[in-house]
This record gives structure tokens, C-alpha cells and sequence, in this order.
């Protein structure tokens, strides 16, 4: 069998070189391909439909909290980004411009969206008038583009997919309530959907988004020891309005400007589930969003009655879970190491014997557990099985990151941990940028995020400078 | 009540100014916005909902003849898109062009996607080395953009969304097999979801898409007597596997090109609905795509009791329809109108004496009907009444289209027809594109399509010319 195995063994180990496990694991899974456009990815099916399914939970979530979903124009005119001035300070750099249309020179140049804060903004400003017509809690799903210098498929692309969520509230307290609520949302989905533990915190004055008053964030933590920013939740506070002159009149017919929310998650999520989940043998997908949850793989297909017993087997299944069936010319081995390297969480093999014996054999992904099954228990058996699966994926992912979690007192600790030991560093902070500043130069470390949860007091000083200590901190590398 | 119906009085009466009752419904039906950038709509949630369940019925209607769903960047190289000669004629005059990333000059500029064979293509040269790699059958649902000088919502906009399905074929014949079927899947669609009955037939070489062996149409007529081209299929042959050098192995280890098609719907198609159901009311939105099925208005809802009672109805018609309930403070009268222009299919009222008498009352947008209907039977009869009305919708838009084609069989019959009676005309055709081109200079009416069906000889001459006609055509102006 180990010569059927050649898709494995083409793959580098992740202990050896986790970048290029990272390269192979997104190739050899068939997820993406090169495109001739500089810094595009293209999203292949297998790819594409992991997207399709973390859209269709987002959606259903956001859709029971009271979003709508709308579609604004991919462009925006010069003049319109340049409106909230540091939010044109932070995206202008890395924006595409279009400057012709057809055969003629624009009067204005225009970029493609790299957000649509202020699209969403020029909107509200006219669609916006009473109290009546507050909130607006509208999201849309759409690519957008950022000029980056150096790309990796999912992680950083200059065009990816993602949605945008932008809302107006009649009050502070509102657009607060809003920015915590879609967090905690993107956190449950993380946990509950993509089976990744995150940690749910504010980003520093330095790390927060070009305009926001505060940025919410999850960060989760990669198999090699490095922060992924998953999602963030920005709350606006009332600058974008005021920049924009988005007023409504409220019920003691006063102006008042409204407050507003963004947030958004993208592609980079299937970058995370790679990260997380994956192995040496490739993808491990977490049921919840595995496209195919299921490979059932006739073993002597040519013998009579083989295939037609794993094709029933195959409908059979169908009622219960995303089932597919590998009735290819390969051989099992090799059919095996596939689904193996495309992350399918279970496989289902069928063959003479077994057929005789009323039975099949169930091979889990995630642990490579073994079990004989009968026949006729095995539908039932099915949604339990992915369930542990989708169970055993979160708790093995939850204890890595717990076990990569630790402390520094002072700055020698810090700069040795980061050293040696990858993964999350707590550590106290006094609360100046120069101390982040300072951070990242030496160690390339950031500031994650300030922890909603555990402020506890590590230490009495800032972990870098000495002085007295404000906040604690997840530090770390990061994606 | 009529003083509250003033949503409705404000609309110009489609037999008044056809353009502008499309221009009032697309407004006050709340669903688009036209934004700062010019050319482009916003979709607001009430019309990208209608997209939405278009997406979800056609897509589910693709992944059934195996259809996969991918997703290519936004951008071409220029020199990508120079590769075919045809299809860089038909559309280099209406790209936009993205010049700069970031803070530099582009070595090469790229236009953003009008259409996307030619990244098609150049995926496909990559990927498909063997017959055992065919047929490849991929789709992307995403946005492009034509610059357009004139736009009109849903009908013609600078960027548009929509689905480009884009396949590989080992044969001719297969690739044939490809274009008719997605024509009859779109054809299928019109007139089961959107109940709009269609013309099915082939573009002459002077319509057909730029690049293509043949073009394949679905031609819907419009209420004003206009058609609308609500759907096209495209055999490529092996044009562009020669341009893009696409070529696999085939079973006898002899290389051969690859056969290919593309189709595409639009957000288009909302117009369509939008010009086939609706009246002086407003829209009219056919049941299977409406984003909500039902309205409840209670009334008298301040007395004791009614919007509980309402609400209950409300939750017990959630498990058999998409319902919401009208619980603003707005009068009835007002509320009925509301619902009216925005096509909801059906209403329940529901007041005071209709508690105690155990009833409500239901009343059909698509033709007034009222009926008073017992409490416990309504949940039975809405999902029959939904269907009722969808049939309805399909039927009466069948009549007015079948009473609007009409037969010339000569120029000046044709002539007056084109004056004097907005709607298909039926003309045979010598196979000259300077008849085609005459008749759009003298009438602006184009050769819609060669039906599929009925191709039978009205006349031995062509319509224009007089020489031996060829084939019959539906001819109409257009949108």
C-alpha cells in the first residue's frame, strides 16, 4: 500500500518546513491554483465549496440577529475615500486605481473597494432621515482588493473574498452592543463551526482599524505557534457620521448624528482550518463545513455485486451526511491517501468480505480510529461519528493553544520565549505605543490583542519599559 | 383609505410613460439606490433578496447536472484579453482599466472582467492535460463590469452581478449537449420560478457573442410589447482552446483540443419580473422568488388581544412560507398599499370581528381576490394559494405574450407591425446581415432569435429583401 501512497509522501512534514506544508497541503488538496494575475489566487471546488458552506452558517447567523444583506458598487471615486481622513491614510497606499473606462480618461480616478465604509457612509447619508429608519444592519458578501506586496493563497491575497457587515444605530450604546454582539458571533461560529478555540479581546490604539474608535478581535492560534487575526468588529463611534454628515432627526425632532458599526471575516478563515486542523497526511476538515463529510471506497469493485452494494450504501448515507463515493480505477491505497490528503472526516470502506459479513469498515480522519460496523447500524451511526469528530478537532485544537500559552515578567523572559517557545506570550503593558513599537523591532512580535476575559495582573510593570502596567496582553507572531 | 395610499398614487401609470412606472416601481419598491459612482445601482435588501433566491433555485438547479461552483480573480492582463481576436473586439471599447497598485504605475495594465473565458482558458490550459481531467463544468457567481454610457437599473449598469458557467469538453457533440442543455435550464427556470414564459432559439451571426460558434437565447417579452434577452448559452467549438492552446491526451495518447461553452444569467432577470408581473399597483413578485410570501396586517391592533392573535398566525405560517406581520403604527390602508408595491403575493388581514368569528381574511396581489378564510384552515390553504397564484402569473404573462406576436410577410407590413403593435413579429429571413442591419437602421427592431420551435415557412421570401428566405425570426425592439 505504501507505494499507492505517493500523493503523502510528495507532501513536506509540517515539523521540517511548515511554511511549504502549508504550500503542498493547499496544492495537493486540489484547494487553489496559480493565476497569471500577480498576487490572485483561484478558488478551485474543493476550495470554493468550503466557502460556500462558512457563507451559508455565517449567513444563517447573521440573518437570526436581524441583518440584511445588500450590494454596493466595487468602485469608489477618489473624492468619496479621501472623506474620513484616516481611513484614506490607512488604505490608500494599497488600493488598485482605475483611471479609464472604455477608451476614455475618468474625470476621476477611482479605486476598487479595499472596504466600503465610506460607500456605505455616502449611502446612509441620503437613505437615512428619521429615527424610524435607524438601525441599518446591512452586510454584503464580495471580493475586495488591497495592493499587497507579498502574497500566500488564503492568508494574503490582493483579491479576496470576505463579507462586510455596516450598521447605523440611533445611539452609542447601541453601536457598542452591535460590535460585541457580531464578535461573540464570529467567535461562536470559529468554535462551533470551524472547531477553532479563539481568544476574544480589543486591539491596541496601534493595531486597530484606519478610523475606528475601537477595534474588537479573535485570535487564533496557527500549528506552528502564529497568531491569526480570524475576524474583527469595529466600532466607528460617531466619526465616520460626522465626516460623512449622516444625521437623522430623533423623536424630539433634534439632529443627531448616528453611530456605526463594520466588521468582517474572509477567505483567511480556510487558511486558519488548514493551519489548525491539518496533519502530515494534508487537509483535516471539521465536518461542519466539510464539503464531503463522508468517501465511501468499494474495495474489488470489479467483483460482482460490489459496487452496486457501496452505491446503495452511498444513497443510503445521503439521507444523513454529504456523502460521496470513489468508484475510480484507482487503487484503494491510493483512493485512501486522497481523501486522507482532501481532509474528508470519515471514510467508509466496503469490499467481498465485508458484504458477506453484513458489515463495513469506518476510518476516522482525525484519529485514524478503525471500527467495524453493521450494515444496517451504520446510517445511525454516521451523525454520531461526526459529531466526535467535529468535538475531538476542537479539544485537540484547544489544548494545543492552551499548551503554547505563556507568561513573561520582564523583557528578558519575553524576548527568550519568543525565541524558543512559539505561540501565545501574555505579558503586561503600560499602554504606550513605543512599547509595541519597540516589541516588534526586536522580537517582530505584536500586540494580539487586550484579553475581554482573564485581565488579571501578571505583573505590576509593563513587560518592555519597566513602568507600571495597564493592560495584560496577548503577544505574538502573527499571519 | 385612499388618502393613505398615496405610495400608489405616485407612481406613473404604465400605460402613461412606461419608462418612468419602471423608474417608480424600482424606487418605491425600495429596491435600489443609485449611488456616486456613476452607472452603478445599490442593491438595497428588498431587491438583493429577489437575486438572493435566484442564486439559491438556479444554483441548486446547476450542482444537479454536476455543476461546480469556482472563483477567478477580478482582473485580466490586457494581454490576456488580446488573445482571442473576436472577443477582444467585441469588448476592449467597454472595460474599465486598472492603471496603478497602490502608489505604482502597473507594467501591464489589466481591465476588470467583463465576462472571463479568457481567464477560463488560461486556468484551463494548466489544468486539463488528460481525457481523464474532462469535462471540466465550473461556474462563478460574482460581479463584472461593462461601461456602459446609458444605465438603467437591473437593465443595463456599469457593473452587474450574475453567474458565468464556463466548460471544457473532450467531443464537439458533448460540448453541444452542454449549450442546449444550460438553454433549457435557463428556459426551465424563467418560466417554472419566475413565471415568465420564453422564447427559445439562436442568435444570428450579427447577435451572437463575440467569440462564439453559436449563441444560444432565451427571448422574454416585456409588458410594454419589448423584448428582453433573459438568458444565452455559447458553443465556442475549439476557437478558443486554439487561441489559448488548450489541448489533452486522449485515450489513444493523441493530442486533440478541448470543445467549450459559457452561459450566463444576470440580475437582469429582476428587470424582467419586474416588467412582466407588475401593474399600477407596483410589482408584482411571482411566489417562488418573493422574499416574502405573506403579510400580515392586523387591525385594530391597539384593542386587546389582536396582535397577539396576529403574531400567533404569523408563527404558525412561518413553517409553511416565508411571513412577516405589519405591526407599524401605519394605517391599514397605507399598510395594503405598502405591500402592494412591493409585491407581496399574499395578504392576511386580521382584526377584532375576524377573532371572533374564527376567520381571516386573505387577499391576492396578482388579481384582488378576497376571501374570508377559518383560523384553522389557513395554514392548510396558503401553500395552495401560493401556487395559485404562480400559475397565474405564468399563464396571464403567456396570453399577453402570445397575443402580442404577429406575423409580416412583407417589408411594409413588417414596417407598420413595428409601428403600430409593440411585440414579437414572426418574419422570415434570407441569412443576410444587411437585412438585419437594414431593419434596425429603418425600425431599431434586431433579430431576436431563430426559434428552436415552430421554425415553420410563413413565407418563401425574406421579410426586407424578398430573396428565397432562409429562416424565420422573432423580431423586436429591445432592451
Amino acid at each position: 500500500m505504501a507505494n499507492d501512497k505517493k500523493m503523502v509522501e510528495a507532501i513536506t512534514s509540517m515539523e521540517d518546513d511548515f511554511a511549504q506544508w502549508y504550500t503542498d497541503v493547499v496544492k495537493k488538496a486540489d484547494l487553489v491554483s496559480y493565476s497569471s494575475v500577480k498576487g490572485c489566487t483561484i478558488f478551485k471546488p474543493a476550495g470554493y465549496a468550503i466557502w460556500e458552506n462558512i457563507q451559508k452558517e455565517l449567513d444563517a447567523r447573521f440573518k437570526e440577529t436581524g441583518v440584511e444583506n445588500v450590494y454596493m458598487p466595487m468602485f469608489i471615486p477618489e473624492s468619496l475615500l479621501q472623506k474620513e481622513k484616516d481611513h484614506v491614510e490607512g488604505f490608500a497606499p494599497e488600493v488598485a486605481w482605475v483611471t479609464h473606462g472604455g477608451l476614455n480618461k475618468l474625470q476621476e480616478r477611482m479605486c476598487v473597494r479595499p472596504t466600503s465604509e465610506t460607500l456605505f457612509c455616502d449611502f446612509y447619508k441620503d437613505d437615512i432621515q428619521s429615527y424610524r429608519d435607524l438601525p441599518k444592519v446591512y452586510n454584503q458578501w464580495c471580493s475586495v482588493v488591497r495592493w499587497e506586496k507579498e502574497t500566500r493563497p488564503f492568508l494574503r491575497s490582493r483579491e479576496f473574498l470576505w463579507q462586510e457587515g455596516h450598521t447605523a444605530h440611533a445611539t452609542a450604546e447601541e453601536a457598542e452592543e452591535r460590535t460585541v454582539q457580531m464578535l461573540n458571533l464570529y467567535a461562536d461560529f470559529c468554535e462551533e463551526v470551524l472547531a477553532i478555540p479563539v481568544v476574544r479581546g480589543q486591539k491596541t490604539e496601534k493595531e486597530k482599524f484606519a478610523g475606528a474608535k475601537a477595534t474588537y478581535t479573535i485570535e487564533a492560534l496557527m500549528h506552528d505557534g502564529k497568531a491569526l487575526q480570524s475576524g474583527t468588529s469595529h466600532n466607528f463611534g460617531d466619526g465616520f457620521a460626522k465626516a460623512f454628515d449622516i444625521q437623522y432627526t430623533d423623536k424630539n425632532n433634534k439632529l443627531q448624528y448616528v453611530h456605526q458599526t463594520s466588521w468582517g471575516m474572509t477567505t483567511r478563515l480556510i487558511g486558519a482550518v488548514i493551519m489548525v486542523h491539518g496533519d502530515n497526511s494534508g487537509l483535516v476538515l471539521p465536518p461542519r463545513i466539510a464539503p464531503t463529510q463522508v468517501m465511501v471506497v468499494p474495495i474489488m469493485q470489479n467483483k460482482e455485486g460490489v459496487l452496486d452494494r457501496a452505491k446503495a450504501l452511498q444513497e443510503e448515507l445521503a439521507k444523513v451526511c454529504r456523502v460521496k463515493i470513489d468508484d475510480s480505477d484507482k487503487k484503494p491505497g491510493y483512493k485512501y491517501a486522497e481523501q486522507e490528503m482532501r481532509g474528508i472526516p470519515l471514510r467508509v470502506e466496503i469490499g467481498p468480505k465485508d458484504i458477506e459479513a453484513g458489515q463495513c469498515v469506518v476510518v476516522r480522519r482525525d484519529n485514524g480510529e478503525k471500527q467495524i460496523v453493521k450494515l444496517d447500524e451504520i446510517a445511525g451511526l454516521i451523525p454520531q461519528l461526526l459529531e466526535a469528530v467535529q468535538k475531538n478537532l476542537f479539544e485537540k485544537a484547544k489544548a494545543h493553544r492552551d499548551a503554547h500559552i505563556y507568561d513573561a515578567h520582564d523583557y528578558m523572559e519575553f524576548k527568550n520565549i519568543v525565541e524558543e517557545k512559539p505561540g501565545f506570550i501574555r505579558g503586561m503593558w503600560c499602554g504606550e505605543q513605543a512599547c509595541e513599537d519597540k516589541i516588534k523591532e526586536d522580537t517582530t512580535a505584536t500586540s494580539r490583542c487586550m484579553p475581554f476575559k482573564d485581565q488579571e495582573k501578571i505583573s505590576d510593570v509593563c513587560v518592555c519599559c519597566g513602568k507600571p502596567a495597564k493592560k495584560l496582553i496577548y503577544w505574538g507572531k502573527a499571519y
